[in-house]
């Protein structure tokens, strides 16, 4: 593992990181801020942000202002890289697909499949990495995203229970199975057969299995992706589910930054609650 | 004027504008955010923020996170560009010379002289122009800015008595004569005489003319290029001018937007208490 930068933040360090990973095969960089407490004897809660289309590690830690509450709250904060990367891992003209746009699946298709593991990547590799050679505790984890990133943290807290604690979005793709986010991408990663997207799909997974930890999502009534978001079919899926859920509709903001960095202070707080109680 | 976009943000709207400049001879695009309470009768203060080097409009509207700050203080924010840009409009292919780098002064030299007229835009023709447009109150204006955009602002503020109720800097260019952050872009903007560079040159201002406005300037002490700001040399000429001023050096600190962001809320919280006061 290589440092790539350390820069001071609100107190204490936000770090980039880079590192040869086995899950995908390439060098992998990420971004990891670790809060005043950290040095210290005790090791911090942990909160994933997972990044939409197009995104780097770097999108959300220079653009949500997440640092400054992370701070306040005590927590460690992760921002992985969206895909695999570089010379020899496939790609595609199209922002949606292949690099930057790995939708946090382990592809089974070619020419995906030797690279395309981010799921693999996110549960396993990563995750160890991380208890290995920082003070984050491990049984402290929440998770979320923005975007193909809120899918990602949807779909990896259901996917994998008992790892996290809590888990948020903002304006996720959440039926990815019946969007044009999410039929092209799941088509070429996973293969034609719908029955094998039923884990990268939140609202399959809330209805097959619901969900028991806290969920707050957050999605802009003027999202110029709205159609594509799925948003009424994961409400009902909640719904239906009894999951101990907040789905918030925030009148007039879109899919941006401006509006991920407005709510960024309560996502952290409902993270921080469930973190440290 | 042409309206670029308009989002929502901390429960008020970024705008991003652009119209035709007679200062620069060219189409010059901003950021402006009106807080909570612009929609009303009554105008609202306006902080200005100058960009650094290479930076556009858009990098401290989408980096700094001013605009949470700037919502609870109640008032605006503009974002101007660094420069003027465009086809025929002089360039150099350093990133500290040309399209990016206006330095804030109105050029005398060929090939600047046409379009470079950054001093102008911002005394006169933007100012007014909100004035005419928005609910910003002309009588309760501060400026800040980050770099060369701290080098702006502090010598906006001093060559423009009366106009401003506070000035604030991030990591400033504080004394461009002795700088090659200055000796260079001076020269080309300005001619080889230094007597026409002191009114761009901050510490010559404070020598010159003193200050009667408050004053917050932070730089960090592991700066990357705090051999080009002159910090030294301004701190020791506001102690002279017995200015009221503030310098505070940020111990592990660097150039960024990561220090940017960590000190953004005390510089909005000192301009608010100029402006409402």
């Amino acid at each position: 593992m290589q440092t790539l930068s350390e820069t001071r933040c609100f107190g204490r360090t936000q770090h980039v990181l880079t590192h040869r990973s086995e899950a995908t095969g390439t060098d992998m960089t990420f971004g990891l801020y670790l809060p005043p407490g950290a040095a210290a004897a005790a090791p911090v809660p942990l909160l994933w942000y997972l990044s939409g289309l197009t995104c780097t590690h770097e999108n959300a830690m220079v653009k949500a202002g997440a640092q400054a509450h992370a701070a306040e709250a005590g927590i460690a904060l992760c921002f992985p890289d969206t895909s695999p990367r570089g010379e020899g891992v496939a790609d595609d003209d199209a922002y949606d697909l292949g690099q930057g746009a790995g939708f946090y699946v382990d592809a089974t298709e070619a020419p995906w499949s030797p690279h395309f593991r981010m799921k693999s990547y996110l549960a396993g590799e990563l995750p160890a990495l991380l208890a290995r050679h920082f003070p984050v505790d491990p049984g402290r984890q929440g998770i979320t995203g923005h975007s193909m990133g809120g899918h990602g943290a949807l779909t990896l807290a259901m996917t994998d229970p008992g790892r996290f604690r809590s888990v948020s979005a903002f304006s996720p793709i959440c039926n990815p199975t019946e969007s044009d986010w999410g039929r092209k991408q799941l088509t070429a990663y996973l293969g034609p057969d719908t029955e094998r997207w039923a884990e990268a799909d939140a609202t399959r997974l809330m209805e097959a299995t619901g969900l028991d930890i806290p969920l707050l999502l957050d999605t802009g009534t003027a999202d110029q992706f709205w159609d594509l978001l799925g948003t009424e079919a994961f409400a009902a899926a909640c719904a239906r589910a009894r999951a101990p859920a907040q789905i918030r509709l925030q009148p007039g903001y879109d899919h941006s930054y401006f509006f991920v960095s407005t709510f960024i202070a309560d996502h952290i707080a409902f993270h921080a609650e469930a973190l440290w109680s």
